[in-house]
């Protein structure tokens, strides 16, 4: 690569993200109604160069979650090197659910098709890792009951998520209090009541949401 | 009313009730795109009978989640009766989550407009009370943490609801499974830890899902 071609490459990068970050700034405040022209006016960049990086308003959305759900799975692996391994757990959780709702609109918009994009099906099962690692560190460390798997955990966690997206604009505290109550779940003493069934495994996951794409036909006349 | 005017109460009631059973079979079997005409000729009606008593599908969906509904809380009502008030409470849920699984097209139907509807709505505030009569009982009973309300059991529950209709039809002990770790999370010995923030009420819950009625448009470019 020319030195030409190489600055010729970060600019493209630089307007990349600017459109990136723009667009996140934009749905965040006044959800995803927010049109493309006004997005590309506030990156400060033309309408052509960001369609030539995101050809529609879903894979611009798509992007900004891959983004979003990259920065999380950093995250997550920096709190693998924290001291309390059972801390980690539930603050790699609570932040999770933290990003969730800054960027609600985003994240509900591509709840149900995660599975049909490669890029977010992949960035979900980097998470689902990252979360594996955390949770086996807080087992070893005696934090966590044995009898369980990232799985369970995440769906577990998507209750927690329904309720900070149902009610934190109510109540501020019904997310801490709900992660309290995922967290008694998880309990190292509780397994002395055992748990039917097995944990479920990321394909079991992926299986079920691709079955699960396959939805009944909403109601009309 | 003369015996006449009886006899006519007790026909159209019998024909509401048959054409509830047969949408209700039929929605169970094949989901929500089956036509009225033929749920009619199902229940054994004709299309003007079934549109005189409900004039439009969403009307006969709603009328037979109420039915469903009323089902649950009689349910409930005769667990109040139970000798064991713990056991009581997670049966009452264990035969919510089962009931929305063989009725789930008719349920994810109204998920999103069921305070619109005020048969619903007081449909929701009996299996509520209900909910809150059984835990008390089973409070009292020392079965189940004090610091615990009847919607912080249906936020949980919400998401056991969410794991079955996402996993029940590949993994058939997943419900059991996480009845018992929403179970462990109520355990009277886990309030050594204690939760934070506190109990929602129903109005809360009311309050939050009026709110979320005004939901972001969806994302077209």
């Amino acid at each position: 690569m020319t030195q030409g071609e190489r600055a010729l490459r970060a600019d493209a990068e630089r307007n990349r993200r600017r459109v990136l970050d723009a667009a996140g700034e934009l749905f965040r405040e006044r959800g995803l109604e927010v049109g493309v022209g006004e997005i590309a006016e506030h990156a400060g960049v033309g309408r052509g160069t960001l369609f030539r990086n995101f050809p529609s308003k879903e894979a611009l959305i798509a992007a900004i979650l891959v983004d979003r759900m990259g920065e999380a799975v950093d995250f997550g692996q920096a709190l693998l090197e924290s001291a309390d391994p059972g801390e980690a757990l539930f603050e790699f959780l609570a932040e999770i659910v933290g990003r969730q709702q800054v960027d609600r609109a985003v994240f509900e918009a591509v709840a149900d098709i995660w599975l049909a994009n490669d890029e977010i099906r992949a960035a979900h099962a980097q998470i689902v890792g990252v979360l594996g690692d955390l949770l086996a560190r807080a087992q070893e460390a005696g934090a966590v009951r044995q009898d369980i798997g990232a799985m369970d955990v995440l769906m577990m966690f998507k209750g927690v998520c329904e309720a900070a997206s149902a009610f934190a604009h109510i109540d501020s505290e019904i997310v801490p209090r709900h992660l309290d109550l995922l967290r008694a779940a998880l309990r190292p003493d509780a397994a002395a009541q055992p748990l039917r069934g097995r944990a479920p495994t990321l394909e079991d996951v992926e299986r079920a949401a691709a079955k699960a794409g396959v939805k009944p036909a909403s109601a009309t006349a």
